[in-house]
């Protein structure tokens, strides 16, 4: 609470309309005041708490003691950047660049994933000296400005040289998703415009969450390659274990990338990111550029991200990710089988997302369902989200560290909420 | 010292070639390894102590413990987004937008300045609907794609709709600059390209740091608003007290800008950034977009950035900017008349630029003669760096709590490494 709030947060919702941009956006009907979180759990200034099933950056947990410790040393110690020698950055690339396959043998601290993806677009402009880029067609991939014109969820314009095919949403499309991209690179050159990269998140997060079936987008990256494209991972949301399978996302489609792009997981909430690439694509751009980025790869933010991956390690947090999830898929899959406003429960590992679809009774839309549901889980001290092009998958990302008895909370929140608001 | 190094770098050079994309630069000839920093000096794995005189990013000292314990506190406490609602954000807003012409109200918060100047270009298109930029033409704004476009400094082809204009090199450039700017405006008309923005960095690093007279870039930021333009002050070098008499640089010019973009010394090192402005603009750019930055405006960021403002205030840093950047200045001017590679000594408050010219003896250019006078400065313990179109220029930009008896160091070390090598 602050001093000037009398509890409600109205005054902090005054003060926020005069001092930030109208571009900010709160979550819920009834915004919540977060004032400390620890684990899965986050604490409102009444000090309730609300168990955290939609945050995916806090990845090993909310203030994390050994990440918090390792900041905190490096933060006494030293803090600077890539121009002088320093130990940090390379012990963090030769760990990232260990959980990949062999061919990504090189890297590049940025500070965002918007940055990441922003960088793994230059790269492939210079390297291919194409404009061409195919993303799906709801797909987001960061804030920059040319970014913004790849990521249609964000509701803009397309930026030059951009070209979308259907997200996966039904199997048929998932099965179509190859031939789809091979139409797209046929219309791209019908329009003389000399293709760059296939660009996609490999959880499909925006466009509703799409994990299987596993390898689908494999010929699809065979198309772009016989086109001479590269194949962008877009890891910002998937990546780090969440899948439960392994630490990245398109490892669950038999595909190496030509780049990877990694982030908001990345430092437990410290701004850490990174793009991962074929030595040759960075040999490449080398040629045309130089590539300094202020804080990107500086001391304290290597040493959060080292510690986050000591810590998925040590707690073993993608095999929990997997079983955890697992068990969490199961309970949604018997509420669908009580709830007929569930349509399609999917996902992997910590990453579902749980479809909602017009109940007869009720008339709604699934996107009205679905706030509904999100709003009434708050309500029970649930935290969740939605996503999708129709706003009628609820995303369900927690901590990796959540444990089954957390899952038992979040079906008992959801079935209740289904029973009164869907 | 790495474990895997025989203590001089070569070991961690080795593995940096062979885990680091080639797109990196090492400062020096004889690269730096930095084991620790504490104040204004920096220590090699050898324990030797360096007097910082380059980094601006550790604004109030490297490892300040006041940073350090309110990053520490937070990380500890909560580490979330904007889409809740919190106190650190607002504070931080208040107290940014507080040492700000009125007119500017309003802020958004991101996590570098490349961020910060590519949102104020997007923010700048939407509002005017123009694609038109003017540059300096030897510029820097940021890493993304877009800024890129506009950064000649980086050595790639200009962004569509991007203009240069001489940057302000010589007194008559200087007198000159607004009437560049006019004919500028002139040449985009006739190329049918709409204007959206003229940005400049207020203290013309790349350019090769100028800062008099004040008030020379008023009546080009007067054209530019005639012809419906807007004018973005990127502060991201020049801001937080740096230049010695305010806060921010465009305050020497007496303009009040429509967007200012201010990073790098904001977090003393942590990834912090942001775009303040007028009301009205972010109101028109929030009618075409959402904006949300998942580390924008985090609690520990804003923790971070608020320690920084604390300690600016508490220890009278802008004032010792101006006194230590003063006396500073002096010694140099007496320097230069004992050296007559010495061609300037110019700048403000603790942004210094010593341009240095060919000596008849050397037959060196005022580059070659740059990079050894900065290589033979490292050698004698002092870090400065080099900058300007030409190479030519001395950058000297210490943390803000540098005091006179760092500067006599600085100057001996300068006055011996002109006598051995310019």
């Amino acid at each position: 609470m602050t001093a000037a709030d009398n509890g409600d947060g109205a005054e902090t919702l005054a003060r926020r309309a005069r001092l930030l941009a109208p571009t900010y956006r709160l979550f819920y009907r009834q915004p919540l005041q977060i004032v400390r979180a620890d684990g899965v759990w986050m604490y409102d200034q009444h000090g309730r708490a609300y168990l955290d099933a939609y945050n995916n950056v806090p990845v090993v947990g909310h203030c994390h003691a050994y990440v918090v410790d390792a900041l905190t040393r490096q933060a006494r110690t030293l803090n600077t950047h890539t121009r002088y020698l320093a130990e940090e950055p390379l012990q963090l690339a030769e760990e990232l660049l260990a959980t990949m396959p062999e061919e990504i043998g090189r890297l590049i601290f940025t500070c965002t994933g918007s940055e990441a993806n922003d960088l793994a677009v230059r790269v492939c402009k210079a390297v291919t000296g194409g404009t061409g880029f195919i993303v799906t067609d709801f797909a987001y991939h960061g804030v920059t400005d040319v970014l913004a014109g790849m990521s249609p969820e964000d509701g803009g314009p397309l930026g030059p040289g951009v070209y979308t095919v259907p997200g996966p949403r039904s199997r048929e499309d998932r099965a179509a998703f190859a031939e789809r991209v091979r139409e797209c690179l046929g219309r791209m050159q019908a329009d003389g415009v000399r293709l760059a990269a296939l660009l996609v998140d490999t959880i499909f997060a925006s466009d509703g969450v799409f994990a299987e079936p596993r390898g689908f987008l494999a010929d699809a990256v065979r198309h772009v390659r016989a086109a001479g494209g590269l194949f962008i991972a877009d890891e910002v949301q998937p990546g780090f274990g969440r899948l439960g399978d392994a630490m990245w996302g398109f490892q669950r489609h038999g595909v190496t990338p030509d780049l990877v792009t990694m982030g908001k997981p990345m430092g437990n909430g410290h701004p850490v990111a990174a793009v991962a690439a074929r030595a040759s694509v960075f040999e490449q751009f080398a040629k045309h550029r130089h590539y300094f980025n202020t804080y990107g790869g500086n001391s304290v933010s290597c040493a959060a991200a080292l510690a986050v991956l000591q810590v998925i390690r040590n707690e073993n947090l993608i095999d929990n990710a997997r079983r955890t999830g697992e068990y969490l898929q199961r309970g949604l899959r018997a509420l669908a089988e009580r709830h007929r406003a569930i349509r399609e429960v999917r996902g992997a590992g910590l990453f579902l997302g749980v479809e909602l679809g017009a109940n007869d009774q009720s008339g709604l839309s699934g996107s009205a369902e679905t706030a509904r549901v999100v709003n009434a889980m708050r309500d029970r001290a649930v935290l969740v989200g939605s996503t999708g092009r129709n706003g009628d998958v609820l995303k369900i990302r927690s901590p990796l560290t959540f444990q089954p008895q957390h899952a038992d909370l979040l079906l008992e929140a959801l079935d209740r909420s289904l029973q009164t608001v869907a």
